[in-house]
């Protein structure tokens, strides 16, 4: 069985919980606790140069970096489908998951705001401050570009979850812990609860697993 | 012919302006000048919402995020392939390139590095100090998985350029704009140096762009 090194309230390690439940996969949950630094021990460093969670180790490969995650996901077990059909609509939602997975994930990763207050000095209001403006031009754009897809369904793209929906649920349950007015998103909030409904999302949410505090 | 909607000093600009060359693709050079803020203009946010610079106009398709892009290019010019042909290489390349598009380089961007200044007033050693921080993470740890990979040739996999290669090369441009001293990543400064050699990566670089400062 697969095994995924992750940490509950991780956002890249809830994207592959939900991609790993969509295809029904079944893997050994590895916790990784982060507020005990365990990502940057010598145990996980030799899963991982890079210290980060989440890893997954399937068979004989050590996989880390999500975006590179889903891919194999979907390459190994591509049914059901998290990426379209059409070149087209692998593009726009390829574009949708990085526009959350580039530039709203990294700017407001643990490792950045512990630099915000420990090195440059700054307070939880800054911090949370700091957040909130990337999850809000991230969420702006996001919002535009759904709101201008006049094929779309409940979902990112179209009636069934993709990849863009794997990115954009834990972005939305990180930007509620950072205290953003989602009322200026309507469509992602929509998305979000169609979301919440699959059993699939459900059993991946942070609050749920085994090392959540 | 397809337009490049870009700015020779966008570390996402020159991956794409690399992809397309190392493919053989012509396109139309369109410069979008972010010291003019044209980016945030509205010309070029009718193209895209998020206004942020690469975007690639391939017949009907407007295509935005430089990860969906390349992924795009690779479908549909599939001659010569930046993706390995095996899964394990295609899932260890894109790692490869997560780590410099997602734990790098959004952290070093334009408007992160506005944000310190203005808004939380840091002068440019903090700044430069801020962008030195987050490429030593990530060369450190890029660094590691060049060096244990055995079967490693002149690039960052195997012996030919891949997308990983395609996202090196902007961010050792960059880490030398930001005075990164480059002297602990001897296998980054040798494949940086394996494809410098190469006409698509020298007629990619910044400084011999239309727009060019």
């Amino acid at each position: 069985m697969m095994k995924l090194y992750n940490f509950f309230r991780s956002g890249t390690s809830h994207r592959l919980r939900i991609a790993l439940n969509l295809k029904g996969l079944d893997y050994d949950y590895v916790a990784v606790d982060l507020r005990r630094d365990e990502h940057l021990g010598e145990a996980f460093r030799a899963l991982n140069p890079q210290g980060l969670v989440p890893a997954l180790v399937d068979g004989e490969q050590v996989l880390i970096q999500s975006p590179a995650i889903v891919e194999w996901l979907e390459e190994r077990h591509p049914a059901p489908p998290l990426l379209p059909a059409d070149a087209a609509g692998r593009a726009r939602v390829r574009a949708l998951a990085a526009l959350i997975g580039c530039d709203i994930h990294p700017l407001n990763n643990r490792r950045v705001l512990e630099y915000l207050r420990h090195t440059l000095g700054h307070d939880e209001a800054a911090v949370a401050a700091w957040c909130r403006t990337w999850i809000a031009a991230g969420f702006a754009a996001l919002e535009a570009l759904l709101a201008a897809d006049p094929a779309r369904g409940d979902f990112c793209h179209g009636g069934s979850p993709t990849l863009a929906d794997v990115y954009l649920v834990p972005q939305v349950e990180s930007a509620r812990r950072f205290g953003v007015d989602l009322a200026p998103y309507p469509n992602i909030v929509a998305v979000d609860a169609a979301c919440a409904a699959l059993p699939a999302f459900a059993r991946a949410a942070p609050a749920v697993q085994p090392d959540a505090a």
